[in-house]
């Protein structure tokens, strides 16, 4: 077989979250980025979901290492998961090794961790393959692209970015980019986010300027929510409040988390005195504070959720306050952010939020940023990636445009693998990806069939049948009784369920005098009788349990 | 007690969907609106919620009719289930009167329905109140706003609008309006779904030059989605079509319906041989058809939907077609469009969506609108309607800037009574109402009770712990046994199945020694200790259920 490139994605396509993609040449693997999604509706009781990591696992010993493009969770918060099953080392930017190992060690994990700070100028050699890096801007500090050197060309992954050419941390450096493309470049699998949204993505410095005004304005408190790791919002609050002589008190874990980090490292630069502790609120007049919180998506358990809820055991928001909302809801977490807007309108605050005030600026790059960066890099190969099904058209589109051949673009599924060498390029095969969940216990595989049970469960309800039988006899000794669950309201269902019973009796006798079918067969029967029966009487499909002792 | 107007909404109020308000004064009531809410993620399993209408059926010789006042599901959608318990004359125009008389026919509700055509020249007298109508321009030809005139002034119900000034229908009539406000408004309830949108609403007129646009520079066949019940757009897309010399096909029960109904009251002029039928699609170019179709919400089962899914038995998306959903997503539908976007550019269809293109508008006012609204009522008294919480309160803050006074202005949960008179308006008391969801199967009351459980299921799954007690020595004949349904991957749990199974056997065993509990009360004892032991061991809560047959 001659010696090829594959690249295969492990989540991070046809969604924004899990993000994980495999570089595989001869023995070596380079797998960058190992990211956690927040699960939604569609998966009930579940908190996330990771990358199926079972092929790596299988091939434990090819792989070189977990480079991590910058860290947002989408992009790190899978390695609790998957270090204790992969203990590999994992390579990434000052901020984002120092996330990493904060996590790690909320999880016990730091101890055997193999941690590496890598900048712009790191290189990286194994055996065929070797790894460098270049700075990219995006709505997190230490954020890099990668490259992946292979005897075929290099491969170059850009993270998440935007060009932000005012940004508030480092300016980027367009020369290490051009540099990447001119030594020629296999294939390029870059972020489509935005491929929808036409023009350039504005630069954080818009939202600043948006912050100073709302700032100057507000007469009482003002709550501010955002993500923890847009380090450079934080900024431009710090700087603000600073501005208009209003203290700062930080609320949330992860806000306190990002704050500490991000501090430490010269990330964030706060004046003295600036921060005070939330419980000395009530100590200052409402126009001298900014509450600074997490909760922005309207996530059950963060702070502007609880506070709105009146759940927060000390901080209430009162007629008088504003809320200021800098974000973009993330789709399916829509609903949920405007119940929080509701109850903090019901509780009397003024609320910012949407589009109407420039109070959000999106990390990733619109059209005009990814054709630029196909215009940069000049890859031969594209693969989109990051982004739902038509984000990832969208972009196969733009590239088009830039010149890179439509057979020479991929649009990939999680576990669909794409062959490439200097002159050839297929799609062929697939890495296993089974849904897998995470929880406070841990991981589990194979999770599709639990939410099948829950999903119909949810929307049908449960009906069980209980009956206890003579081993011997067949003779029915209790039973049958109904019981249910979500399924219709059950004084006013008496009736219903009375008829279920006859129906079941009937049903049984048949059984007993037919004498023909095995007692394990009833419950097939059972099943398949009152399916029949509620399909026709009431068109609903519940669950239908039967339950039987032998006795 | 002195004479007074109440008013209370039965629906609408923090919400989208299910409008109901009502006008009461001595022994009468005016209902305005009987409307469908369409269940979202928090109702798993529910197709509708409508008004809880207790509090009318045990006034019914009060209620003088329910005054519609315009044609949208979430206006005339729950009076199939409403009329069998109420009934009562319903008053529209003629198109919201087709509409209604359609459904009923659906439902074999026709006969004994008593259907009542209105136009703006109306006026109803019954002992104390009056009723007359006005028109507005709104994205459904004939709608009307409500005015109920009591013997403290007039009460105006503006129905669903916007200030069209190039409409596609017919012009509005400003005298009309300003007439109403010139005999002295007691009350206005006015629309608050855009109070969050600054300036106007754009024309109808504007999505005509898109739609034209798009028409003009596409190749391959069009597939056109949007409400059915936007006769106007229709009306554009069917004089586009034929201005391109496309032939037209119509997809989906509710956009024949349009059809036919709109048609037959002049209100959709369609040139002869324009419309052919679906079938014959294959018979003409590409370039050469339209097909117009249902599913611009992405719901499960209208005519996109079963597309994009390959589910329609005769017509698929291929490569070299063009999809235009012209539509904004209702909140709660988001994800689901998305899934039907991604799903039709898998199918190789180019997809026109969102607000890149001008090629939605919605029906309902802006800011301006609204203010327009107030300025020409001229109210004492201002309560905001059909909106969330916030748009409710953003709407109130237009109100106050238009000169209503802060205490005459009104923000009422469904059920909160409002009591007016000329000189004296308080909010007190309430009216009972609680989850109400139909289906196949008619209403359901009380279904909070069958909700929460559902919830419960999809969110943690269900332990059933089965056994068989002699029902006088108490000795256990048969289990106990575990069964499982979505709490978690029965394959990976077995260890976990045998120790709950010991838990209840140790705590069987206790409960026969001490003999001092009664075999009734061993089920709270399993599902207490099998609680704990859950809790403490993986931190889940599924729904416990001990099962015991007492022999």
């Amino acid at each position: 077989m001659t010696k090829r490139v594959s690249i295969f994605p492990l989540g991070g396509m046809d969604e924004i979250g899990k993000n994980m993609y495999v570089i595989e040449y001869e023995n070596e693997m380079v797998v960058i980025d190992c990211g956690r999604k927040f699960a939604d509706e569609e998966h009930p009781g579940v908190d996330s979901l990771i990358p199926d990591i079972r092929y790596l696992m299988e091939n434990k010993e090819k792989v070189k290492g977990i480079f991590i493009t910058h860290g947002h969770e989408d992009h790190i918060g899978a390695l609790p998961y998957v270090l204790p099953r992969l203990n590999v080392p994992v390579y990434g930017a000052p901020l984002t090794i120092g996330l990493v190992r904060s996590t790690l060690q909320e999880f016990r994990l730091l101890r055997g961790a193999q941690l590496k700070e890598v900048n712009e100028r790191s290189y990286f050699r194994f055996d065929c393959l070797s790894v460098s890096f270049f700075r990219t801007t995006h709505s997190i500090p230490d954020s890099l692209g990668i490259v992946v050197h292979t005897p075929e060309g290099a491969v170059v992954h850009t993270g998440d970015f935007k060009f932000d050419l005012t940004p508030v941390g480092p300016t980027l450096d367009f020369s290490d980019i051009v540099k990447v493309g001119k030594r020629g470049v296999l294939a390029l699998l870059s972020d489509s986010t935005n491929s929808e949204r036409t023009g350039s993505t504005p630069s954080e410095e818009t939202v600043g300027t948006s912050i100073e005004k709302l700032f100057r304005k507000t007469r009482g408190r003002i709550f501010f929510s955002t993500f923890a790791s847009n380090v450079y919002r934080l900024q431009q609050v710090v700087e603000t409040a600073h501005l208009y002589g209003r203290k700062l008190a930080i609320l949330g874990f992860s806000m306190e988390k990002a704050f500490r980090i991000s501090e430490s490292l010269g990330h964030l630069k706060i004046p003295e005195n600036l921060i005070i502790d939330a419980k000395d609120l009530p100590k200052y007049k409402a126009e001298k504070v900014v509450v600074l919180c997490t909760g922005s998506q309207g996530e059950p358990r963060a702070a502007l959720s609880r506070i709105a809820t009146g759940a927060h055991p000390t901080i209430q928001v009162q007629p008088g306050d504003t809320v200021i909302l800098s974000s973009s809801p993330i789709p399916g977490n829509t609903r949920r952010i405007y119940k929080t807007i509701n109850r903090l309108f019901r509780a009397g605050a003024e609320v910012i939020h949407g589009s109407q005030v420039d109070i959000h600026a999106s990390g990733h790059g619109s059209q005009h940023d990814q054709q630029m960066m196909l215009r940069l890099i000049r890859p031969r190969y594209f693969i989109p990636i990051h982004g739902e099904y038509r984000m990832l058209v969208t972009h196969a589109k733009l590239a088009e445009q830039t010149g890179v051949k439509p057979e020479n673009i991929f649009i990939l599924d999680n576990g669909e693998t794409v062959h490439l060498t200097r002159r050839k390029g297929i799609k062929k095969g697939r890495v296993p990806t089974d849904l897998t969940v995470v929880d406070k216990n841990g991981i589990e595989e194979n999770f599709s069939v639990v939410l099948q049970d829950r999903k119909r469960l949810s929307e049908n309800g449960l009906v069980m049948v209980v009956l206890a039988v003579n081993r011997k006899t067949l003779e029915v000794k209790a039973g049958p009784d109904i019981i249910t669950r979500g399924f219709v309201y059950v004084r006013e269902s008496e009736e219903l369920i009375q008829a279920m019973k006859r129906e079941v009796q009937q049903l049984l006798n048949e059984l007993r005098q037919n004498n023909g079918k095995e007692p394990m067969q009833w419950k097939a029967e059972i099943i398949w009788h009152l399916n029949r029966f509620l399909s026709k009487k009431i068109q609903r499909h519940p669950l239908i349990f039967p339950v039987i002792s032998y006795l």
